[in-house]
């Protein structure tokens, strides 16, 4: 019988905070150096509205810090935490994954990796460094719930 | 001078497709075996009429695939897609993510990788295996145009 309660998630928890499209496309823009908020609003297409909304959010949840560049009137520009950087390479994970999956033709970004090779992102596990797979990965606790099999 | 339309790129095409919340919720469940439509309603908390619109949209998109288990009434099992299951490492990560940054206490979910650790996700680079870092990668060319200083 399922749960009538959501379960308890860190995937959950993360979308929570940067889980909105422009969330993370604000991010991107900021990755790239873009860190006004003309020009967020520029190369996102988000509204004006929405976007104060979610770079006020975004600074709440100390993922984006705040810096007053012009006094007269008062002007701001948007840099990552370390909370932030550490989602740089999980975009460039969904970038990867939409090249292959979703964008038709040429991927429309692309980046070298310090080692020169042309960037392919892969997520792989941290202990044994292979890639990780729907069948390598095996559940010990869920939401918080250890599972009898894994006990 | 800021452009005046969105940039061409894959992170938005991704996010147009599994972008919303309840739409990687959904992709959790299914990773997690609950691939019924009260199950996943259950274990996500999404209203009926937003699961039904999220999963619509992920079948459309060939993320997940959908196959009749029952004829009366029609009831549906939702299984992933190649295409679906290549985000699951990218939901790994995110999870990591919000253990560490965002939840509070011990991660709720916790995985054992095939090769006996406890995993850790971690994003590299496909060529040389090293973590990806903020400052380790240099634009090549970005919403389809090339960097002047990368030609």
């Amino acid at each position: 019988m399922p749960d009538q309660h959501p379960r308890l998630c860190s995937i959950a928890n993360s979308l929570a905070v940067v889980g909105e499209r422009w969330s993370l496309l604000v991010l991107r823009e900021v990755f790239f150096g873009v860190r006004r908020f003309d020009g967020i609003a520029a190369h996102t297409g988000a509204s004006r509205s929405v976007l104060a909304i979610r770079l006020k959010k975004l600074v709440e949840h100390g993922i984006l810090s705040k810096e007053l560049y012009e006094t007269h009137p008062p002007r701001y520009e948007y840099t990552p935490t370390e909370a932030g950087r550490a989602l740089q390479p999980l975009l460039l994970a969904l970038m990867e994954w939409g090249d292959h999956y979703v964008t038709e033709g040429e991927p429309p970004t692309a980046y070298r990796h310090d080692c020169g090779a042309v960037l392919h992102p892969r997520t792989v596990c941290g202990s044994c460094g292979e890639p990780l797979h729907s069948d390598s990965t095996h559940p010990l606790r869920i939401g918080g719930i250890p599972l009898p099999e894994a006990s």
